[in-house]
């Protein structure tokens, strides 16, 4: 790191507001304090402009969400998030861009209490890698692994809307092309299709629900590449299979708005980036686990149950959707 | 990730060595546990081809660097390393690269005692990001910010021999490409040559003698960018001046062979690379320190003492070799 690059920097010193870091950004590395009887919970995602997301998203949307995807991932591990560290790669040092990405980033920081604690920034093609950090009670982590056949299945919230806002952003950029060549008027987006849009854009992590479902749950992940391929990982870890219960699946009153309910379970089970808890609870469990997310107004769906039939996943009628990798939905 | 990037990760699936992996590479995260009493070290580095190794660098050195510089931010800290993460941005998917760099990046792990617990693969510009953890005696840190003056300034075996690599590997791939031009035979390189590039490519994390330095020194960093340049940064922390006894600061054999006395300095006070340890040690340390690390066969340097003149770096005769940022050298 030299010249400008050096300046880099000075976005990202924000105060540690943690107290457990004992040193943080402008040392060789930063020093933190776990809590005792506790385990350190570390994942990394690495976001690559115009493959992880449209390259005309805006800079603040980009910071805010790379954290939330990795945010995610803690959250899918049953842990607390508590640290994070950013290797950004840049072209060019862009006071504009620079400004709106630690703005969207630490808004993101902010909100789920997490501190930025070390970094690297080098010049080169565009890529923000971040690792976050995280702590969970010593044994007490949710593996993808430990789901058992009859356990019911459930998610958080609803799936689908984030996949609906990248079809429709998309499209909205074909036509705005088209209305700047003719000159024509652009068409406004429709409040459920600028919803399904800043679902894309400002994913939430459930951190808090993570925090109950932690409780009841035997295994659990986060869905980042669409419910079928998510869930047929969990149950190749398992080793189980799967009944999801299609006609019963919820979606938001925005996507079922705007597509068929064909459409709208092709969004739900095969569109990515809705960062929504996929999760097992044993049946024993199921109206204590109901009665604790309602009472923290947290937004669930019981979509199916795990079965013995490894790695297959059927609907409610006995049709395949997926087994073995391949997809039939 | 999807399709064939997905294989990608069998190249970084090695078998958790350490006892303390929790959970390895293949959940939504992967769990640690720190040893009681000790605080949690991390750092990150990123390699962009081209800009932090010449693009011609053979795909097994790339690997084995790129943990070695993350290595020699953990020994700075004092600190014993155990585990990385690694995410790797490819253009595309290359069979005999990926086997190249994981190989040398495993040689570096296995050398070195770190398990590889997690990661991202993505595709675009080539992009290496390494985030190293590492765990240190609760309170133990070495910080650059606590070197006292009167303090004698110590570096890890000798500097420079990186800087040459770098010349001479680029010398050459110029004398080859007018060689292959006039069809006229390519002049061997000598051993001395040889050594400097191979300094280059496979430098030496100081990790073994950090364990006996951290014992003595008030405080510690490592040399990435030459000496005057991150010299500069620990009299900043610690608000600190330095005299630097040039006249018998030592270097390689191989250096001296090739180069003027005054060309071996600049290598040495401007190069980077070196991945050596800058530390101080109290004058009442010397003797024990010494001892120390002759018993354990490990190559060191006094360079020079540390002074109340804030910032101000000057040679034996009282010149002026950097100020304020500004390198007189």
């Amino acid at each position: 790191m030299a010249g400008e690059f050096d300046l880099i920097a000075n976005y990202f010193n924000w105060l540690d507001t943690s107290d457990n870091v004992q040193l943080g950004v402008g040392d060789d590395a930063a020093v933190l304090a776990i809590t005792p009887n506790h385990e350190l919970v570390i994942s990394v995602d690495t976001l690559v402009s115009g493959v992880h997301y449209p390259l005309d998203t805006s800079p603040a949307d980009i910071g805010y969400k790379s954290l939330i995807v990795n945010l995610s991932d803690i959250a899918a591990m049953g842990a607390v998030p508590k640290w994070f560290t950013l290797a950004l790669t840049l072209p060019e040092y862009d006071e504009n861009w620079l400004e709106g990405f630690s703005s969207g980033l630490k808004q993101a920081a902010t909100e789920y209490g997490v501190a930025l604690i070390g970094g690297d920034t080098t010049r080169g093609a565009t890529t923000i890698s971040i690792q976050i950090m995280g702590e969970v009670v010593a044994g007490e982590a949710l593996k993808r692994s430990a789901a058992m056949s009859g356990d019911d299945l459930y998610i958080s919230n609803t799936l689908g809307d984030a996949a609906a806002g990248l079809l429709i952003h998309q499209e909205n950029q074909a036509l705005s092309q088209v209305s700047r060549a003719s000159n024509a008027p652009l068409k406004k987006l429709s409040d459920a299709e600028a919803y399904c849009i800043s679902r894309l854009n400002r994913p939430t992590a459930r951190v808090a629900e993570s925090r109950v479902i932690c409780q009841y749950a035997t295994a659990c992940m986060d869905i980042s590449d669409g419910l079928l391929q998510d869930l047929s990982h969990l149950l190749k870890a398992s080793q189980l299979g799967a009944i999801i219960d299609t006609a019963n699946m919820a979606v938001s009153k925005q996507l079922a708005s705007l597509y068929s309910r064909r459409e709208v379970l092709k969004f739900a089970f095969s569109g990515g980036d809705d960062y929504e808890l996929l999760f097992s609870v044993p049946k024993h469990h199921q109206v204590h686990f109901a009665a604790a997310m309602q009472k923290n107004n947290m937004s669930f769906q019981r979509i199916g149950e795990l079965t013995n039939s490894v790695d297959e996943i059927r609907d409610e009628q006995g049709n395949l959707l997926s087994a073995g990798g391949f997809k039939h939905f």
